[in-house]
């Protein structure tokens, strides 16, 4: 991992959530029961249908929100395997398993380090606000954790309309904001929005987001947790 | 295939190029020389990332022309596959190899027949204007047909920007105008413009774009030429 204050130090950590705070490949297991043998594929084929109706959907000006495009994804995800849903199952079912979507396991202990170096967290993620709080409240995450929804303008990330919402909401500029994200794309989009950004890069896969990938990586939070500690220490 | 014509009769009939007139898929020959056994999937997963940056480029606000996104995408699927090409090396593969892309075997007799049936004829593409002009050259395209990018716009499909060229360039409104593409996400990007759409489904495939599939479609491109001859002779 290389330097994440390039600029000045940041005052606030802002998280994306689903496959850098939470898990959706943890879909599998749900997946598996109701199509056994196919659940590992499905799931990952959910994703990728998901985050792609969300980037058509803003583009297009489209926009519905997360849990229905989540549910719609899922349908789309069984009809091309060959195992087509009536759309409220599999809204019922895309709803049920991503109410208990689990943090990865470094999440809450990174979080609450973080917190108590000082530093202000949010997330800012595409999903709905109920699925956020509740998602939020399951883990255990650090109360003060501010839950920011691109809902909120009605579009999803790489918008930059979604980015923006860190400084309105919470009064931070994008220079004393650090961006940490899983997704290459989300890291793209944020480091061209402004934003210091960490690609959290868990599995060392090649960086498939637009442009170059950031100059700071990690490949745990624990890593970043240790380095920012060092940093506060350093200059407090 | 149903109506194609729900409003008026069209005067001008658009079709997206890759996938719907030229093939992408036949970038796998050239793959398979170069990775021997590994060009279908390849070409598959380079068309999907090409698509991938598309949509996260032009919501993003990070618009680098169709050419060089291509380039890019190819660079990303070979790293993936543990196959990594230097930059300029990705650049030339990708740019030869989509510099004789095929049409489909039905697209050029299905062209020259809608053009003598005296309909208006456009390609609307996220090609580069360069890169349409050849294709179109090299295939034998209707002379008279218009090449419109989505170049002039700097950004891509399903951006309504793209779309809203076609009348500013044609002179002709959407209501007039029928939208044909195999592209699911462009077909309900075009839809939620204002256009009729035929969605040219030549394998059966589910729809895997955002809303519904549009009422009209076709499994070739033979079957929609014999059905709007069948509208103009009735209405002439």
């Amino acid at each position: 991992m290389g330097d994440p204050e390039r600029r000045e130090r940041p005052r606030l950590v802002v998280f994306d959530a689903f496959g850098t705070l939470f898990d959706p490949s943890a879909t599998t297991r749900g997946l598996e029961r109701a199509f056994p043998g196919r659940g590992a594929a499905l799931s990952a084929r959910w994703r990728d249908l998901q985050l792609q109706l969300t980037w058509q959907r803003a583009l297009m000006g489209a926009y519905r929100d997360f849990d229905a495009v989540t549910a719609d994804a899922l349908g789309a995800a069984l009809a091309e395997a060959g195992l087509p849903l009536p759309a409220a199952e599999a809204e019922r079912l895309a709803a049920s398993l991503y109410a208990d979507l689990p943090p990865y396991d470094d999440a809450v202990d990174a979080l609450n380090s973080l917190s108590s170096l000082g530093l202000a967290l949010a997330i800012l993620s595409n999903g709905t606000p109920g699925q956020l709080a509740r998602l939020a409240a399951t883990a255990g995450l650090p109360k003060r954790m501010a839950l920011l929804s691109a809902d909120a303008v009605r579009t999803y990330k790489p918008d930059p309309r979604v980015y923006a919402l860190v400084e309105e909401r919470q009064g931070i500029p994008p220079a004393r904001t650090l961006f940490v994200s899983s997704n290459a794309w989300d890291v793209a989009g944020a480091g061209h929005f402004g934003f210091s950004c960490v690609w959290l890069n868990r599995t060392g896969a090649p960086f498939l987001g637009a442009g170059r990938p950031p100059a700071v990586r990690a490949s745990a939070l624990g890593e970043l947790v240790r380095r920012l500690g060092e940093q506060e220490s350093a200059g407090g």
